[in-house]
């Protein structure tokens, strides 16, 4: 029998995961809280719900791709939410990035009400969603990551499965951690240099041939160089990351004295205003300080 | 009228150099403490000098390959050094990694002898010492630069000019500062991960394709996972790097968070005894707090 499936979240993401999902075949049945949004799946086909607890009704597999914990608890447990109203078998797949200690409390509480969760979220950006070619990492039983892996074969084409529930966001987590770290790093040492004399773009060139490369400083410093700081999600965004690994440090008395520092870094990135601006913008707070610029010209303001 | 160069340390780096200058056909007189040393070159038509100051009497351009700053004040300042017998022009060339500050106070004093300094600190291994294809990072004068070019081009085969005196070690120190304190964080976030249960091959695996991509990483995580901390240079020899940093934040008031929070667990793994093994011996600071291991086994002690 062909499984029918849900779709809660059809925003930067999850519009082209959906629709994917949808090309592949599936009987799809959608939810946003913005009509708009569902308008343009139902003109390819989707179903519309008219709440989460309305979809979960009417499918056996659902998807979330939602922007962080708070929006998960509420269409999962909140009024309307998806619990209120599921009979029969039913997995969930959050696809979203969630803090890995919630998705642990979400998966015990479903558990209450007989549904089956899969932690998997995605790596790529928008452009790789609507490919279809997103790296998805699952955290779950691994029977019930077999099971849905067709649906997940429609959204990425590398799926990996990590292990027990909450192994999905736990190893986005330790992956975006260096990412964010690489660039706390970057954001610090760079108006060091331009300080003491060096020229901005020389070093950025040694930076990217040298040892000290990473993916970070691949991707920011061209962005730096050339003053613009809208080129990836915001630190506003990426901060959500850094919460999750001050709470898991805090309660799991596990030392992260590099993740604090760079956690410091975001805060004085945030507080100087910078949080719609994307994380190499955190070498404005650097900048400041030392009345230097790494970058070819000022900020307009 | 062919310049005549001189070559003091023929340790792992400067033997592979040296030869290369006599390959280029420069005649070449040397200088190192181990007598043994000087033997292989001196098959190979070099001449030999008696001290530093002998050397310095014979020659118009000196490149130095010396281990830190205390080698290359001795060397050039102290009893029989470079500086005690020397007449007409000479151009002295620090290729070693010696601390920035040093370097600024050594051209100082240099300029009262009337002798030019470049600092061009060298990237690549022994490997590519042998080969010739080392990379230069040079700061001093730019004419001084340009005419020992040739010298330069004997060994290496990419030479940046940074800038004035101290430009090319500041840059390989950002450029290893980076490379480290990416380590530094890859050493506590490893093992958090395997403390909250993810697979230490599969999460290394993600990182090494994910946007925690690093040179650091991709150096160092085989290493890490096959118990092997050999693969590098020392971690006491890195330690030096992060001395110079501290020293260049006190005395020019420049804070680096990130740079600091590495250093830390810099100590904390010189404390534990780990400074002879390379720097992927940082993760076993956090191995051993947290009682987990990232490797595949623990070591033989």
């Amino acid at each position: 029998m062909e499984k029918k499936v849900g779709f809660v979240g059809l925003g930067q993401m999850g519009k082209g995961m959906a629709l994917n999902v949808l090309k592949a075949g599936f009987d799809l049945t959608v939810f946003d809280i913005r009509e708009e949004a569902m308008n343009g799946l139902a003109s390819q086909g989707a179903k519309r719900a008219r709440s989460p607890a309305n979809l979960a009704h009417q499918v056996d597999w659902i998807i979330l791709s939602l922007p962080d914990a708070n929006v998960v608890e509420q269409v999962v447990f909140g009024e309307d939410g998806l619990v209120q109203d599921h009979e029969g078998e039913l997995i969930l797949v959050d696809c979203g990035t969630t803090d890995y200690q919630e998705t642990l409390r979400f998966s015990r509480s479903l558990q209450k009400y007989g549904i089956r969760f899969i932690d998997a979220p995605v790596t790529g950006m928008d452009a790789r969603a609507r490919d279809g070619t997103l790296t998805i990492m699952c955290g779950g039983k691994e029977e019930d990551v077999h099971q849905i892996r067709p649906l997940l074969e429609a959204v990425g084409n590398r799926i990996v499965y990590m292990g027990s529930v909450g192994s999905g966001q736990l190893t986005k987590l330790v992956n975006q951690l260096l990412y964010n770290a690489n660039v706390a790093t970057l954001a610090e040492v760079l108006p060091m240099a331009v300080k003491l004399g060096l020229d901005p773009e020389k070093i950025a060139e040694v930076i990217n041939t040298g040892s000290g490369r990473s993916l970070a400083s691949e991707f920011f410093l061209p962005g730096i160089l050339e003053n613009r700081f809208n080129r990836a999600y915001s630190l506003k965004n990426a901060y959500k990351d850094m919460i999750s690994a001050a709470a898991i440090s805090a309660e799991n008395q596990i030392p992260l004295p590099m993740v604090h520092a760079a956690t410091t870094t975001y805060q004085m990135a945030l507080a100087l205003g910078l949080g719609d601006e994307d994380k190499g913008a955190m070498i404005k707070v650097f900048e400041r300080v030392l009345n230097v610029l790494f970058r070819r010209k000022p900020d307009g303001d």
